[in-house]
């Protein structure tokens, strides 16, 4: 048996999200049917998260099993001939010992957020960012994320239907920058509860608008209730930027 | 009689380029039929450049004149309400004297050309970058792109069809950077010959790539015959960034 990790980009405008689903276009089986050729059998995609609907990747990680030996190139070459039609992208193919999961080996996962603010619709980045109309100020955003770094319970930005055992993660980082009317809000952490990012994006935004103070920012985050949390900020603004993994484990 | 400038974005994509044309979607016809409703009268609009099929804008700028006194909001907000389905948004209106030409009046054109340098085709970036494959060093284009800098007899690089009445152009600057795989190529000039810039891309990847040297390059950009230019670089990389004005004037 031999484990292939897959390094992966797309536009998931057109996708119903990573994860194989009936009879709805998924990343994950397109590539698992453009991966057939090669394999022979239908192989199982095991992706480092399942992103939603909308919800875009520069860097999504997977790893596959196959009992063929196969040159990591003509993979590559294989699903980005079968999906030249797709908005998906193998920008990497590697070799990697049974030991290698692109869940569960993950030490670090980076989302970035993207936002336009200003009032006009937009043309070059349509379902590529949250547009925003009203003044944000990235400065009072800022110091409202300061308050999620390191370890805590999250549940206020917790959607329902959530799989995680446990509402407790730790936020490595999370980074806010702003050059004219782009905004990008980076986030790193080991892992995320379902929907973490986008609400946190979403109650974040309230502050640097400013119909929140950080202060009731802090105390709803402390409440850990989602109900009391922000709108979920939409799919399109959302990017998998990439995922770390212990160099021993490769 | 009443002027008003225009600063447009568009991802150039689905239409037949800037220009009017019969019986074929263009970015001008689209927002002379946009501002229609608050004008009445069908209105002419003068773009600052005329941009090819697949080219795209970040800051075209353009202005048409009407006997309605109309708020810049309004027009703003009218034209990109007629234009939600089309990737054309006015990011911006403002009225200007009649002395103001958005073409003529121009002191400097600013132009981005994109380039992803890999192997694995596009997803995010289809139809909104060159992808290029052979690895390339900027650093030799740059020092190609020195050469280009100033009063040029720019015929190397000049379409047939071009319509100027010389070949004579001043490059006032080029700038080229990369981040990953990410290249972009920056030119400033008063004005541009017909693929100008198109075509001084395609060259100076000859010499990034290591198919032609610098000295090569220097000799067909004085030799004046576009027939030893390379070819063309593709028009979806290419963004109308944005257009300065005599502050005098506006």
């Amino acid at each position: 048996m031999y484990r292939y990790k897959l390094t992966i980009e797309y536009d998931g405008t057109p996708f119903f999200g990573w994860q194989r689903q009936k009879n709805l276009p998924t990343i994950q089986q397109f590539i698992e049917e453009a991966v057939q050729p090669l394999t022979k059998d239908l192989v199982t995609i095991q992706g480092a998260g399942r992103t939603d609907t909308g919800v875009h990747a520069l860097g999504q990680v997977a790893h596959f099993d196959t009992d063929k030996h196969l040159k990591p190139f003509r993979i590559q070459e294989c699903i980005n001939a079968h999906l030249a039609n797709q908005s998906i992208s193998i920008l990497n193919v590697e070799e990697v010992p049974l030991t290698f999961n692109a869940r569960f080996n993950a030490i670090e996962r980076r989302y970035i957020y993207k936002i336009i603010n200003r009032r006009a619709k937009l043309s070059l980045d349509n379902n590529r960012a949250w547009k925003i109309t009203k003044n944000i100020d990235i400065n009072l955003m800022n110091s409202a994320a300061q308050l999620l770094k390191g370890k805590h319970d999250f549940s206020t930005f917790r959607a329902a239907g959530c799989q995680s055992l446990s509402p407790i993660k730790t936020l490595n980082n999370i980074t806010i920058e702003r050059v004219d009317d782009l905004i990008l809000i980076k986030l790193f952490a080991k892992s995320f509860l379902y929907h973490q990012v986008r609400n946190i994006v979403g109650s974040l935004i309230k502050v640097g608008t400013g119909e929140w103070s950080i202060d009731y920012f802090h105390n709803i985050f402390k409440m850990c209730d989602r109900k009391l949390g922000a709108m979920t900020a939409p799919s399109h603004g959302l990017y998998f930027w990439n995922v770390i993994y212990d160099p021993k484990e490769l």
